[in-house]
């Protein structure tokens, strides 16, 4: 037997138990004729001791030769410590050893195995099961196998079947690039990686599953962001017999779950926001409500006044930064700068300080007076101390830019805390969105999604203000998952498809089965899919999904630490039917 | 709303209640004046009734007008039935209808939606969405689904962390061959689909994570026979400072958890078989223990008297089935001419008959006296009313030929009963085993596994007899799953590589970041797999897994609903650096 006890509980009651315990050295501490090891593994550390003159002699040389993450066995008794060490659990014992054993040396590591490491990202990732002993890496692990123990328990309490759907399935056009699979049997044919499991859940419907759920790796051949992965787990969710607000309840249900019994939260209500007011009050279809500063528009108290650049604009914009009147020179004029880099985008920034006297000071004081800017003030809803901030241009600019410019001042002023969690549902998005570069219109969600039966006419007329029902949460400005009432019924499915470009051919060549399924007796249904990688990182109060992901791929889609992907042997390519067709650069 | 209640739960104590119910019709009967229609969800069958007289004539005909298969939602009261169904949950009531909607109206199916189905196995593929509506195909996912969760709580009860390792990993050499994903990022570069976690897992006990598993799919492009797939589930376990018996007594204990939550069954302790006297009793490493009639070797008995098949045969061995005394001539000579078979290929068939009057009468009277054959009746413990049934041959082929024989007899005689359960563990495997066609030795589990201690020596001078710490799971004569304690340092996975006809450059190539990984403090360490797939089959009390998968793929590899795999465009191609190189045939 390799251990009586792991390293994390042995307490004080245990005081004269023999134990035999397994771990990594964490440290060696060799001090006036006592050595100390600080023994770790998953569930904590104990320090085990030998003390010159009691322990034998080839034992204290034993020990004092060991090196940091040796892999050890050690047998012996539990005593009390003389100076308790009241940070970690089994602070008040250490075990005397009396037999050591080297279960495996080891180098010395590239980096510090502590919380706190010397090691580059780079570094990181090559020794990426060296990263993973540190005990902050790993505890994100932990926090996501809970989270998904805990998505299973509300799942399964709500009557979803947990369905496996196949990993080989078949390229389409829609969406982002599909990875694919050459096929030996069928040469030339290949088989695709799923982007997401769309359309055998619907399938499911039709079978008559009526809840189906299951956590599973989707597949995006993408041009790599930080902090977006080839590979990438959704929680993947349908119902039938539904409407949106069967879906949105059932998920804020589960979404509630999971903060109360992962994080000890006690989840706020969720509230609604249309796509409509969250792009006119944030500018953004994901508004962080952590903090309020929403948009006031100026369009009707700014006009006409001489200042050519707002008379020109589409639309004049602000918010309204509480107490950031107080903001020197110097910050203003960075704030400035800040909007103007290329990444934003603005011409310029418009500012009005509030000052503590009542009185205003703008940098258009040449075209507005103290009247006006007071005018501006009450649109604000301002006070003493704040600072109002406008941008103008066209409306979809202009919106985009101050979302950004909210959220940064929201991060200046520590409005986004990152222990508070504002969960928000946006619904009602439009159905199509004009795609400029293939010059038609794009489905936002998906082809699969239902317009709203109000909406249905102006399809013909004017598609781009057709509404959807389609849903997304929200938390905190990050998207978490989204998902929609589906289409039903091979008519409006076909109808969908025409709208999209499609031919009836195309249509019917990479959907004609799940239309077909759609005559055989489809229940109406709908569903969502959360993305996992994301909602553990917030969870973990991080930004990065990549801390979350047991071996990710760095932003060239590697995984430099297997070395992959890699070339494949010549048999190999010839039993699968293809040849290289490299292009020199 | 589109239901109030589902077609499961009603009862007589709603009798009154005003309901919704939506499904799908599964029947409708018009007699003397009323419509009965059977309305189906996955929970159950409800029956709805509408009267002549008391039910407006235009719902009444629409009533009349609904097919099979047709999506409704209709809205009534709970009335008592006169003449009651107690085959059903709900038959003690019937649903009065007030309000009939057609959601969406069916095509008629092209095969019957009832457990027994009129569709073959190619029509079903085909419209796999259909028949996953059948109750007895829903109910395998359903019984899958169970043991998904069962498993995960069982895990995580135990301290295991649900970790997902990548699916886009590095092709390798070992091993069955890969499916492989061409990278577009990195052109003339592939990835592979993993046949298992097992790196990834190993490396996770490198990482201190102690407990590991996950419910994964894996992929194998091998030839497709019945009953394998491309794509299959494993239950991916491995555990830290342990021993073989560790993880037997741990996934025993998975295993009798299963059988509780999932079947009610306490499954009896599992015990231990070596490999040695599987092959030696059984002929086979998966032994069926539900029934015994094992193996006799008579070799001692035999010898000498003349026969010369026997005299020159290097094993002579048998089987005793007990109470197949009775079997007549015609029973016997077709027994004789089914060994004969080429999937059997034995050359004939010894048996001695102990009738019941004492006297004993066999195939080879000629050269064996009465006395002799009652030699071999004590041998096989044999009575009265047995039969005794003996093959010759070189002693391989001819235990997997009785071994067949066996499992045969047991079939006939009616001693296979798919409600019992029988489980075992064999262990103690051989480490390599000799491929005639590479003419070098394989890892018959895989180069992971380590050597028995005390057979290293014999790796040099005796490769065939080195042990491994390799144990399977067998139930019924199904391999549920296996595994093994790994080695877990540099200088053993080398030699072990150089055992398997590695080159030092092709090990370091393939797997150095794994014998890197163990030289910076790798524990010991072993796991073990399970096909889920098969483990749900068995379950089931079935012998195919295809249809505990909710889409499978046929025996070319193809999903035959969705037409996969198929062509992708040429932009595809050229994007991914490749070209096909289709050989006319």
């Amino acid at each position: 037997m390799h251990r009586t006890h792991n390293c994390g509980e042995l307490r004080i009651q245990h005081v004269g138990t023999k134990v035999t315990l397994a771990g990594w050295v964490q440290r060696v501490r060799n001090k006036g004729g006592l050595i100390w090891v600080d023994l770790r593994d998953r569930y904590g550390l104990t320090q085990l001791i030998f003390e010159e003159g009691s322990t034998p002699k080839e034992l204290l040389e034993k020990a004092a030769s060991l090196g940091r993450e040796f892999v050890i066995k050690s047998t012996g008794t539990v005593i009390e410590r003389t100076s308790k060490n009241d940070k970690i659990p089994t602070g008040d014992i250490e075990v005397k050893v009396e037999v050591l054993e080297v279960l495996n040396p080891a180098k010395i590591p590239p980096f510090l195995i502590e919380d706190e490491t010397d090691g580059g990202d780079d570094l990181r990732m090559k020794y990426r099961y060296l990263d993973l002993r540190r005990n902050v890496v790993r505890q994100k692990l932990q926090l996501r196998h809970r989270m998904m123990q805990e998505t299973r328990k509300y799942m399964d309490g709500q009557d979803f079947i947990e369905v496996e759907t196949p990993v080989l399935i078949k390229s389409t056009p829609e969406g982002a690039r599909d990875f694919v699979v050459p096929s030996r049997v069928n040469p030339g044919e290949f088989y695709a990686l799923p982007q997401s499991p769309q359309t055998f859940k619907q399938l499911l419907m039709v079978s008559g599953f009526d809840r189906y759920f299951q956590i599973v790796k989707c597949f995006r051949d993408e041009d790599l962001r930080a902090d977006r992965q080839p590979e990438f787990t959704q929680i993947d969710c349908e119902m039938s017999f539904v409407n949106q607000e069967d879906v949105l309840s059932m998920f804020e249900g589960l979404t509630r779950h999971l903060f109360k019994q992962v994080k000890g939260i006690e989840l706020e209500e969720v509230g609604r926001m249309t796509y409509a007011d969250a792009m006119r009050l944030y500018g953004n279809d994901k508004p962080d409500l952590r903090f309020d500063m929403q948009f006031v528009e100026l369009n009707n108290l700014v006009k006409g006044k001489g200042f050519g650049i707002f008379d020109q604009a589409e639309l004049v914009v602000g918010i309204c930064a509480k107490g950031a009147g107080s903001y020197t020179r110097k910050q203003l004029d960075e704030l400035t700068d800040w909007v103007k880099r290329p990444q934003i985008g603005a011409k310029g920034l418009v500012y009005v300080k509030f000052n503590e006297d009542g009185s205003l000071k703008s940098t258009v004081d040449k075209f507005y007076s103290q009247d006006d800017l007071g005018q501006w003030a009450e649109a604000f809803q301002a006070e003493p101390g704040d600072l109002m901030l406008v941008l103008s241009g066209d409306a979809k600019t202009v919106r985009k830019q101050l979302s950004e410019l909210r959220l940064k001042m929201g991060e200046d002023l520590g409005l986004r805390d990152r222990s508070v969690f504002k969960p928000l549902w946006v619904v009602d998005f439009p159905l199509l969105e004009w795609d400029e570069e293939t010059n038609r219109y794009h489905a936002m969600h998906h082809p699969f999604t239902s317009p709203k039966a109000e909406d249905i006419p102006l399809l013909d007329t004017d598609p781009g203000a057709v509404r959807a029902n389609a849903y997304d949460l929200v938390i905190n400005g990050v998207e978490i998952g989204g998902g929609s009432i589906r289409i039903h019924d091979r008519t409006t499915q076909q109808l969908m498809f025409k709208h999209l470009g499609f031919t009836e051919e195309e249509a019917q060549k990479q959907f004609g089965f799940l239309m077909e399924a759609f005559e055989y007796g489809a229940p109406p249904h709908g569903g969502i899919a959360f993305g996992f990688d994301r909602l553990c990182a917030i969870f973990g109060g991080s930004d990065s999904i990549r801390d979350y992901i047991a071996f990710p791929k760095n932003n060239s889609g590697r995984d430099v630490m297997i070395d992959s992907p890699s070339p494949i042997s010549n048999d190999q390519l010839e039993e699968l039917s293809i040849k290289l067709d490299v292009k020199a650069d």
